[in-house]
């Protein structure tokens, strides 16, 4: 059996590992003899990781490579929505820097993805007093005619409320007006509210942004159609034009609105996958992913949401690579495409990797931001807790050691079908969907000092379980 | 000696007040007559008035009135910007409303304002990236020709860092990237940013909006020029486009951009202060000047800056008159104009007012939005210090007894060369400088019960300072 040999000094730990090794026996060597939740591995990783752990720790705090590769992506490229050609600028340069970085092999895999564009757009407040109010086209929406759509508005501020007063909608915008509560409840009139509009007559829909706090800052998003039910205009205005909107409607006032939006859903294209790796010393077979999404929203710079995650995978990985470290399992980042409106990046590479769905040990994702970290949610199998709570141990000085069930991530989550564990990186979300899909999400909302901490609690996540003995239990 | 009666029950009041009265004789009616700094009157300010302080500060805190007036008009009027039209529709409704109140006298009182006007304007950012930034130009600046100023940008943090790369400057639209300190500090690149670049042979000057937290919120504000010294058109950009043009210049890279600005400065024009009276009952010629700035910047709905403290203390003479209070001396509310590019309105009072100046007991203004209220400075004589104290301490309920040397509100400061002592309502300012002149200075950042809580301890320290016996020492 041949060990690994890490630059720096691992005296400590290579001889707990031998220890181990002669204690044991076979059973770190051949996976297919380890039995689901023996117990008493995970005692031992602390003993066996924790001088790497304290390595890639300092390493990682004190990092300038990710933060100032988050800001240059970001200055450089702008937004990366999927289907633009700044999406495809960024995963050539992310492909060629990975290359530098000595990741191999190293690939673009091709992915088919949805075109929306945005177009010029506007809603213009006619009365009771002229205003130009800022807003976000959601995406998928169909535009309106090249004049817009003039109507008065009817502001509800709940499905309920719609179907009370349906007589009064026909013909008119509607406005769901619903304060934010949490993100599962609110967007649903993102994601649904030009069905619901278009059912009792409405002309065009519009959202109350799905955010807790706003400087006049729309929000856009995702947004869906019905087969049979006619396909409107749906866009989001601002928290404060939507309170305003519903006070002048209690006055008794009427309120004209003009919007226009060009936007329209083009021919599918081709985007990719960015997908890097650094090979397995013993089991190159099995696969611990590690991952963000690349594409963003078509505004802001999508710094927080996702290039801050996938910069920060990025950079745990890269860590291990500089320190010479070689894991036993083959680590593979893979950035995906076309989270935000479609899925399609991680669809297609359900598709093109089933073979290997057996063999993902672990997916990771971050896609919460990298704000102060607090440790890992995860789904999969309670034997691998004890596992998964040992390494998190080694995570209490920067105080991201919490272990959580359920993982509530994007992209991964469609992998949980596949049978495979996967694991998102927690944070404080306190200010999360203040930026989220704005103008606002930009490299100055992602503090270097919490990124650097999310990089090193992924980093000693991604390591010790790619290089521990036992195969995290499925 | 007529003692006003107030319709609230007031025996326990009414009876300390003639005890006193039977004690101290004259020195309670004859102001004249009363040295500074008795001692003996602010500790029996308490027992005088206790009872009346309950009852305002319960009306207040349960008041559906003066918030909702502020909705209205903010929704109503939009901005308020001195010139506009808009100032003064929100002029003939606050006279209107003020008259139906049962104020007496109400009246406009003639202001000459100047009169800038925006017009359209952008940035656009035409390299290493292409980019439309969201700007503000600042209130006075001068315009740019139609086709715009094309030039390279040079980034600076300070006017120190401008001399010293003063050879880069010439032909270069010189960004001041300064990060907010306290307002007095920063805003310096507001007012002199355009007067120093031009001395170097900048074409046009930015600078990095004012203020500690910015959603792409760009901050207007007023600048100035210096005779001899070129006038260059003057803006202001977000925080987010500020630093990321900080970045690619350390990069070393090329910022082209184009900056066009229809800015204007007309004929100026007239606007009015409002002036609305409670008429002493005692000592008419004595007065309590309390108010806030009615206009605004042309963005946002001058919500917090400051409807909110025009409403506050309008609401608070409002529930005096209500409760059928009438106070021994004048109470003054003045709602201002052109306070936020001009000062002309509290000028123009002041000459047109000279020879009242004597009788000014005191004046008062909420300027600072009303967040939670926290006490009042003060600017004046220490002999009023514990005439003020004792009324603060009847301010603890709500958590604004605090009395703070030295105010430093915006209009009335003015009058301080007049020998009037000043106050300002002082509040929580955490995030005054978030919405501070910006398009997100809306009704929504101003919450009620904070506002009512304003209201309540204007009410209340205006009331006394009015009604008693001894005049506030000078």
């Amino acid at each position: 059996m041949v060990i690994s040999l890490p630059s720096l000094s691992i005296r400590r730990t290579f001889c707990w590992f031998l220890m181990l090794h002669l204690l044991l026996g076979p059973f770190q060597v051949i996976p297919g003899l380890l039995g689901q939740g023996s117990g008493s591995l995970p005692d031992e990783l602390r003993s066996l990781y924790q001088e790497v752990s304290e390595e890639l720790m300092a390493q990682a705090l004190n990092s300038q490579v990710g933060y100032d590769r988050l800001a240059l992506m970001c200055d450089r490229f702008g937004p990366r929505f999927s289907g633009s050609p700044q999406l495809e600028s960024a995963i050539d340069w992310a492909l060629e820097t990975l290359r530098q970085d000595g990741f191999d092999p190293v690939r673009g895999e091709a992915v088919e993805v949805p075109r929306w564009v945005r177009g010029q757009e506007s809603l213009l407040m006619k009365g009771p007093r002229q205003r130009e109010c800022p807003m976000l086209g959601l995406g998928g929406s169909v535009g309106t005619p090249q004049e817009g759509i003039e109507a008065e508005v009817l502001v509800v501020s709940s499905f309920e409320e719609l179907e009370q007063r349906s007589q009064e909608a026909r013909g008119r915008i509607v406005l769901f007006n619903a304060p934010f509560t949490d993100y599962g409840t609110t967007v649903v009139f993102r994601t649904r509210g030009a069905i619901e509009a278009a059912k009792v007559g409405a002309v065009a829909s519009l959202i109350r942004s799905v955010g807790p706090f706003s400087m006049q800052t729309p929000h856009t998003g995702m947004m869906t159609y019905e087969t049979g039910v006619k396909c409107i205009p749906h866009a989001a205005i601002t928290m404060e034009d939507a309170i305003m909107m519903e006070r002048m409607q209690a006055r008794g006032e009427t309120i004209d609105l003009c919007l226009k939006m060009e936007a329209k859903t083009l021919e599918p294209t081709t985007s990719r996958n960015v997908v890097a790796e650094i090979t397995g010393s013993h089991w190159p077979e099995q696969i611990i992913l590690v991952s963000g999404h690349l594409d963003s929203w078509d505004v802001g710079q999508g710094a927080m949401d996702d290039g801050a995650g996938c910069l920060a995978m990025w950079e745990a990985a890269r860590l291990i690579l500089q320190q010479g470290l070689r894991p036993k399992r083959t680590l593979r980042l893979v950035l995906w495409t076309n989270e935000e409106n479609g899925m399609a990046g991680v669809r297609t590479y359900q598709r093109d990797h089933a073979g290997e769905m057996a063999q993902h040990v672990l997916a990771i994702e971050s896609d919460a931001g990298t704000f102060e970290p607090e440790g890992f949610s995860f789904t999969g199998s309670e034997q691998a807790m004890p596992f998964l709570e040992s390494i998190g141990s080694m995570l209490k000085p920067i105080g991201a050691s919490r272990l959580k069930w359920g993982a509530g991530v994007s992209d991964i989550m469609h992998l949980v079908a596949d049978g495979v564990p996967v694991m998102g990186l927690d944070v404080d979300r306190t200010r999360y969907f203040w930026y989220h899909h704005t103008a606002a999400d930009t490299v100055d909302k992602v503090d270097k000092d919490s990124f650097n901490r999310c990089v090193a609690a992924s980093a000693i996540m991604m390591w010790i379980v790619a290089d521990m003995p036992q195969r995290l239990p499925r």
